[in-house]
């Protein structure tokens, strides 16, 4: 199977950004870590960044894959045009977070995204993304 | 009299997506009835389509026509900026939706951009975009 | 095809009240519009205005129309009762109004009945009602 | 002992409106079963529906009885007028619903009048009114 | 000058209804007393009661007076229909209260009206109505 | 038929708690008129109150009855998981108050069960319990 | 009797300030016209303006009178400490104000201060006051 | 290392309580995969259900192990007090869901304990619980 | 006299958990502490402390003591029918709490029981429970 | 040590204003009160009692004392100014009230300075301002 | 041109209060910042710092300046009184703030005054004054 | 020093876009305005304007200045992706706009980014960017 590990803004900044936060993780390497686990189990990864709403709605609309693991960063908030997208590709979503939102600013621990994706997972830095990809794989084998 | 019909993120998928909320007619097919009315009508018509809301913006900026068809989709809900540029242009902006946004999910009932329009046509499909023409027309010919 | 025409509270006053708001045609003058119209397009219409909530209930269940173009005036803020009856009665009804409710005061942008209407159209002054005879002509005629 | 059954507005549509919401059970058939239950039990029984809340306030104010079985449809939810005319009538008002109103839309949830009511039965179907002349009875006699 | 004393539902209960609250005076000894006052000041007073909205508009709207002396019972927290009539005529309405809705129930303490009013006399029994009379002969007279 | 009485906490203190709000009644003698109603009718009581939110899920959960008449007490305004056991048994669960508690305080007129139940019976004290067991025979007697 | 006049921040200002609003009376023809009003009755008044929240209270608290008058300006809004002042006092309190403050900003038309005072008369510029004369004396007088 | 997997109110019904919601699996069967999922990675698991929230406070407190998974059921919208049990056991919790609770009821969107929890993982059914082990592992084993 | 001390849920745990917040005395030495207050003024104290919310009630509702020092921990926030427990006991109820909830977390700040209770101490540490003490003791002698 | 008793708005007035509300102890005799009891224990008290916000704020910053038991009437529930006040000052501040605020009007249930001072003694009359004092010496001895 | 530069409630303790927050710098040393920037473009100041509602209300009505700097503290985000006053006086009002009030406790991040002053400066210690006199002047200049 | 004048959408039509709003200033005149003051001051300015958020984000990323002065346009409202990028670059970021926004409509007086930068200026007209400069010069040089 072929997943679309997709970033929204500012995750270009991984690593640098508010360690005390977000880790010390660079994206790169966050992409390197989901890679190994899905060529472990067979699949293939296609990652992207993009700071621009409009271009990961294209992606998400233009990228035939079997599922895709997607952090909104700071558009998780805001952004019904996104989960509109979600809502219209056929591929499940799960939206996954670096840090627990629900344990920030109270603007934070809302998501316009969530009622549109398959499942969510919150709070385990770069971990997140493994287990996202577990949950997709599982939720496609019907295991 | 020359027109703009501006679409907003996601409307590329229309007779795919969620045919159920949004009809089977695809945006083609939606840009060919506007264009045939306005013909009839003796009026042009431009289309355009983007995810991106700066793209709108800048269409809606510069685009030197006697009024605009706009379905802003998702962004209806959440863009000050596109509201803005509404205000910011000359020639009178209808707003239109192809499902009685007001008849959904409690988030999408309030649309931003509103208060900046000449008025709003909702929930009548593809035909609202019409309707919006006819509005469009009727309001600069002073009928 | 036979519609009715159903105008709420004050909307008898049209053309002396607050003109600057509501223009200056008066209920006769759009009453004639709506049915020119009608008549081209070989359809027939009836005409009631009332101040009374519980008379346009009774008109809304008492008329065997094909369709129903309602401005419920004043009684769009806060009448379930005649939400209750637009979703009782078989035809469908197209809420319109004079002036686009979402621009005004805040009180007045939000409408009880959209959610039991087919669809809504808002801001074209007595042009508004014409197209929502074509919102529902064309709803009907499957077009 | 006397009591009046009154319905609010649309409750005279009662079988043909939404029967999945409503039941299939027309107004006549429940004031009869209603009328039943009352010779049984040796009391008496004047039914009245309107459209009108005016009518409906002018009822409650003009019939001399020991209690009122009063279902107010849409009013329900937002007439002060009504509940005021509860208040002024010294007879015990028990208000009904056929549906159970805390199980529906948001904004059906809220009873304007039950702070006013004597007490309250919900969701019943046309058995509600039974129950809420059984309540008035058990009242009265102070069972 | 010639005054409308306009008294909503359930008034003409008064003297009657939960004195503690609104007092013993009945509704034709607070018009006597208007009128007394009026005729004293040179003025005609003509009085009318109903317990619907409809016919409290019509007559806003029918009744060519110098101004309106208007308590609206329990339509003053939730009718916007009437909140646009008193907009429509063209005589200063003066809205009166007995209680001091203010000091009341929540629900009570917000006029839908008194925006749309020349001002405001709430909580001083009868007498409201005669200040209500000196308001408007007042505000007439240019003193 | 067999059906379960179920009284949530401080219920037991009936007849001693608060008798201008609750009555003299104790709960043994409420339970003596539910059985006494029930045997007339050919029916069985079960009765149980617990003051433990856990207790009053695991009875529910564990009594294959026909039906429930539940007085879930405080734990009406906070008990989402009381609420879940109420949709996860088969036989249907009808709402019981002895006072109207949309006539107190504001945190008592919201039922977080309400949504969950056949029904609601308010108001009319220890006879609440005799017209829910009523409203259940009516309801699986389909009359 | 005798009467206590009080007025609140800014007061001292009118005339000069935005006469738009609050007209172009100043606060001693104010303090004239209720002073020839309460002569031409036999009554004597006392007149004194503070922008000191604290000068108010001490005001109120000091002033041996039959009544008082009270204009808080934009306290009126805010202060829960002079609606305890009101509260203490014995000597009834009516609070008045040039302007409608229901048909004004959103901030202006909640007051803190009227659930503790007898009445309310709001809107009729400077004859407000002498309106709130006229309430206090008829209500002394038991009339 | 060892594992608690606490389930809370009414998950013991899983597999016969609304299977379209919660699917068909078993609450042992749940146990089973977790137990596999932690011995093939060489760790033990104890498992605990109850519909007691004092019990699940008490199994919080009194079980000396590594980490704990945590379904909190309906008490999951409401229970402060197991927040604090979570916030004062030294072990990092998880909560996991078998649906995704964010696309569900308004009152079922929001959870009390997530701000207290170490993370989250919503709507992956059955595999929510291992998922939720691999985070707990991850996260202990600093990988 | 005799005075029960009822500590809730997690309260086991002090010293232990969070003693940035909590302190570090346990609940030991806080009954203790209350206890030598008490022999000291010639009084009697039981304690006892649970998880459980229906022990609580069932303490409060069977211990026929003098007075009730109570700290309801996480329960404060949310738990009605703790509240109705207060309000059926005879004795008077003092709430307290080791830190000062109104300093805390907004969620942490309003108490569902203070309504109910005699009256709170807050952000005393231990000494908040002899304050209490001192509180009920100053009540009952009449001081 | 030595300690300010600090009084608010109005508080001059007790004794005689709502002694139901507030009791029929004077202010004099409550400084006393407090007086002997610090006397006993060895401590000064200065006592001070202002209805201006003013002079609150002066009198908190001008005064070199150990600690400060603060009553602030009416100003609990607006003043931010004073509320930095106590955050200005280096004293701990004890707030107090004599009748329980969270059991009455809700616009008097949120103190805006609570959350600055050290603690918060409610409801036990003139002994409230006792306890404060002994709350502020055991804090300061660091019992 | 003469300026008056008035300071709020408590700031007469910057330097010593909260440093952290509000920085070293004592009043005195902002007034000679102020006095020396203004003197070298040309212009005077006058200072002015109370603790008293009222006295600033007299100060801003009293003075005949050319434009005010106003730092209100803590009455920013309550005082009504203050706004009336900035809006009766002709002379333009530019608010000041030393820390960056949008980013601090919710309660402190709405200004009562704001839309009534020409414009803000927030966030940058003592400079914001200096910021203000400079806008002040490029605004009189008409630059 | 270098800096970074950054501009949101629809800030390209300044001059032409309701310049009763915004001045008739052009953005090049802003531009120049702002270049000529850092010029003179020794420093150096790059601008950039965009109507795309995501451009904006980029530019912020990828600018490496002293401090950055950003009017966001309509994204003040909305953007909490722009607040994640002002929050993850170093250099500090001022706030200005135009108009005085806590003078506007109220969906225009909450600033998103305003609690992630240094500080705000609003309503000087083009001059808030000067003064935007001289506050982030003086911050970085300490004075």
């Amino acid at each position: 199977m072929r997943f679309l590990v997709l970033h929204g803004p500012n995750l270009n900044l991984l690593g640098a950004r508010e360690p005390e936060v977000y880790g010390s993780t660079t994206l790169t390497e966050i992409d390197d870590m989901v890679r190994d686990a899905a060529t472990k189990r067979g699949h293939e990864i296609e990652s992207f960044q993009s700071n621009h709403e409009g271009e990961l709605i294209d992606k998400l609309q233009g990228s035939p894959v079997d599922g895709v693991i997607f952090n909104p960063g700071g558009l998780t908030h805001t952004s019904v045009a996104l989960r509109d997208a979600v809502q219209a590709v056929s591929a499940p979503v799960v939206e996954v977070h670096l840090s627990n939102i629900y344990a920030r600013e109270s603007f934070r621990q809302h998501s316009v995204l969530s009622g549109a994706c398959a499942g969510v997972v919150s709070g385990f830095g770069a971990r997140s993304y493994v287990l996202g990809l577990d949950a997709l794989v599982g939720m496609l084998e019907g295991r």
